[in-house]
């Protein structure tokens, strides 16, 4: 499809309001995640690493792709939710992951203290194994979709998690992060630790709504470059107030500011966020709701850094 | 089904010949998680947690009852040693978990270096959780099986490894290990901790094998007495020499060996099997191999111990 072809530019509409979007996914979260007693302190960390406040980029992306896809509103809005909710439950768990004393190391997130900082390492690691496991049991049972929809769902999230996906990056991060690495090297490990969820995401809304082959593969061109423009964006944030993280957590890292300076960085971001609309618009035919999301968010996310 | 009804006792039978099962099992393993480039240390961990000589006995139980449950031998058999497979990864990330550092601390297991002693425990925890993804992957996938019954087994497995299950037993073992505790709080927590994968198995097989409401109710009631005998027994070994695990692990844990002496204990473990068996006898019609190998196996590890 041609650039012509696509729904009227984001800046002739109504400002997007997720805030519906948000307040059901938040709610069906705590659905899935429901209080236990207070002396249950793995379910506490369960629910403190999902329900603290955050940005929801990969469950709101998953249900926009999925309205933007499918004209014809096919698929179960429940089930889309649901799927959501286990995108943003495996999201939850990597941070509480990579936080760990062992990995990053890190006090804060989300503003908050880090999960083995409030409940210990032990509770917060069974918690994240936990978030997983319950991740791919939402997923079988997501609320009125195929079978078939939800065994394709979870192949695809569970390939996004394992070897060649969070645990990979987060390993080569580890690994080689502190050392001199190449700029293909470190765009391989961004790849890993942010595309692929976000790629298993848009695949799991393509699923739900019966996207055909040639819409999946522009999808997963679009998370390849969003992934990259959100790893970017987040070296850019490094040493920035409010992003409820560490400041200066990737001072030692080999990032790409380290590797070709901000500027560089900054260009290839926007570069990344062109490429990406581009591969959006060949999947989205029937509107233009995650096109807006995006660049709505880039943009509100680099006016803090300037 | 009273007991007159059962098959031939198993004493009158040849003996159980389960390498066969055990070959295939863990040539499919291997498929499943192919051998990665040296470097990648979390692939090399995985396998290790998973391929290291173990007793099996989850995946073999799985499919034992898949063919004593199932007469015509309806369920494909790569698809059963596929949840074989999940189950056994679910089980092997457990341990690594279990050992690590912040929780029992353990040096030794199946007679080698913990994964965390071996890899580090950065990469013990990815590789844990890499075969919990793997795990719901490979049931998504698993050969030959419906989706209707590939989303009832990931559900199933979903509840056993999280917040009603493996996660919650050892986050009560952490939490209440070592104070004073009733023989009926130790009894829960080993349910947790054994009981539930034990039936999470069995009902994968019951899914795959098309098996009825009462037969899924009596292995159900099978697995929990099951789980109980070899927490008992895993109680009664620990000190014993040749589990390849730390000796005395258990030494300032309050055990059920420590609340009520090792004979009462003796005791309840073969009235747990007497249990067991009457279920399984109703759950199993149409063969008595998983009751062959559950006796010769507690006869075995048993006599070792006297």
């Amino acid at each position: 499809m041609s650039t012509s072809a696509r729904p009227s530019p984001a800046s002739s509409r109504q400002p997007l309001d997720v805030q519906p979007l948000l307040a059901a996914l938040e709610q069906r979260l705590g659905y899935w995640l429901p209080a236990g007693h207070e002396s249950d302190r793995v379910c506490s960390a369960m629910r403190e690493g999902v329900l603290a406040p955050g940005k929801r980029v990969r469950p709101l992306l998953l249900l926009l792709v999925a309205r933007d896809v499918d004209a014809g509103d096919a698929a179960d809005p429940l089930g889309l939710l649901d799927f959501a909710c286990a995108v943003e439950m495996i999201h939850a768990a990597s941070l509480m992951l990579d936080d760990l004393p062992c990995m990053d190391d890190a006090a804060l997130r989300r503003g908050r203290p880090t999960s083995h900082r409030q409940f210990g390492e032990d509770v917060a690691i069974l918690a994240a194994v936990a978030l997983v496991s319950r991740a791919f049991g939402v997923v079988a049972q997501a609320h009125g979709l195929s079978s078939e929809c939800r065994t394709q769902a979870a192949a695809s999230l569970s390939c996004a998690v394992g070897l060649q996906g969070l645990v990979q990056g987060q390993f080569r991060d580890l690994r080689y992060g502190k050392g001199a690495r190449s700029a293909e090297a470190i765009t391989a490990t961004n790849e890993l630790k942010t595309s692929v969820l976000f790629d298993a995401a848009l695949q799991m809304a393509a699923f739900a709504t019966g996207a055909d082959a040639a819409a999946r593969q522009a999808l997963a061109r679009f998370a390849r470059d969003l992934g990259q423009a959100f790893q970017l964006l987040d070296d850019l944030s490094d040493g920035a107030e409010g992003t409820g993280k560490d400041a200066h957590q990737d001072a030692d890292k080999s990032t790409l500011i380290a590797t070709l300076g901000a500027c560089t960085v900054r260009n290839r971001l926007h570069a990344h966020l062109q490429s990406a609309e581009r591969h959006l618009a060949k999947a989205c035919p029937h509107g233009d709701d995650t096109r807006f999301f995006v660049r709505a968010f880039f943009d509100r996310q680099l006016a803090r850094l300037s």
